[in-house]
């Protein structure tokens, strides 16, 4: 683990920094400030100039952030200047949409396989992949020395799957099954949970 | 808009609780502690503790808290002791997945039908839905008074679907689009885009 020098909250706000600016770059732009990248994304301009000044100097007083070197050092940063695989655990209607997904393109991320225990699911076409049986999980995810996975399984077997995947090398799992899991402080885990989402905005809702 | 006085943090934590409650009362449990509620989720009891007391007395020292009653006056609080009507716009896999959800199953939404402006897909069937004409959208989302809306339209559409949600009543959006939406401040959205918890975690990855 790496030594977290750098606030968390501050590492979460740059992956929607490299997206506006990859949006910015296929519209073929040059050059954008602080000002511009917080109107786009309701961030203050001088929390922007704040985070990025953690990482070096990426601007120049009054001319603002070329965007193509502005981009490449957050992708550096980000460790997304490669393309990570991904295994995908579960092809119900949300492993299977994930897995088809168009955007990670260009994000740093490739679905390289799907994986499932149906007997039923084993064999089918999920777009461009064939869901494999995930007896083989283990052995697949050593054997091509992947660290990411995607956990979309029932709620009861998530946590299983999620310790064969740790045991397997996986060091970063993005779980869309509802519940928290338990996993080595090595580990890192994100969560989408749309129900938990959409509960922070009733609360302000009357 | 309610006025803020309990910190957005905390709150972002109360659906965790809940979600945590609800898992224990489909056990049949009574009674659980701070402690147990921090091991399950990763946060301190002591944290726990703070947040709750920020709504008032749930538990009494030595006894715990009341598994039934801490739920429901979670649910109280978070404004899902009620079913919440929502409407899905853009029926491809995304949507799709998202409309055939059974997640929100006592969650506190439902799922009340999904809008598309492909002629292709307009009134074809995804679960228990059939897919409506987007032109019928905001005289549907003002009829039936919906205040909830799930943007799962491609990233060149959706800033003008959330004007068009926004215009016609809706106060919170759960989008999926990977782009910032711009919209009035008494709108809430919640982003969910795969690619930025990725990278989230790549960070930390070497």
């Amino acid at each position: 683990m790496k030594t977290k020098l750098i606030p968390d909250i501050i590492i979460s706000r740059l992956p929607m920094y490299l997206r506006t600016l990859q949006r910015m770059q296929e519209e073929n732009r040059k050059v954008t400030s602080s000002q511009e990248l917080g109107e786009h994304l309701g961030i203050s301009a001088a929390q922007i100039r704040k985070d990025l000044s953690q990482f070096g100097e990426f601007g120049k007083q009054g001319t603002g952030y070329n965007i193509d070197y502005l981009l490449e050092q957050l992708s550096i940063i980000l460790h997304v200047d490669r393309e990570w695989d991904i295994v995908v655990v579960g092809a119900g209607d949300i492993g299977s949409a994930v897995a088809r997904y168009r955007g990670f393109k260009n994000r740093g991320f490739k679905v390289k396989t799907i994986f499932d225990n149906n007997a039923a699911r084993i064999g089918s076409e999920i777009g461009d992949y064939t869901v494999q049986d995930s007896i083989n999980m283990t052995t697949y995810i050593k054997d091509n020395g992947i660290k990411i996975a995607m956990i979309a399984v029932p709620v009861v077997h998530a946590q299983e799957v999620a310790d064969q995947l740790v045991e397997a090398g996986i060091q970063a799992i993005l779980n869309y099954a509802p519940i928290h899991l338990n996993v080595p402080d090595a580990v890192y885990v994100q969560y989408i949970d749309p129900s938990i989402h959409l509960q922070r905005m009733t609360y302000y809702l009357s």
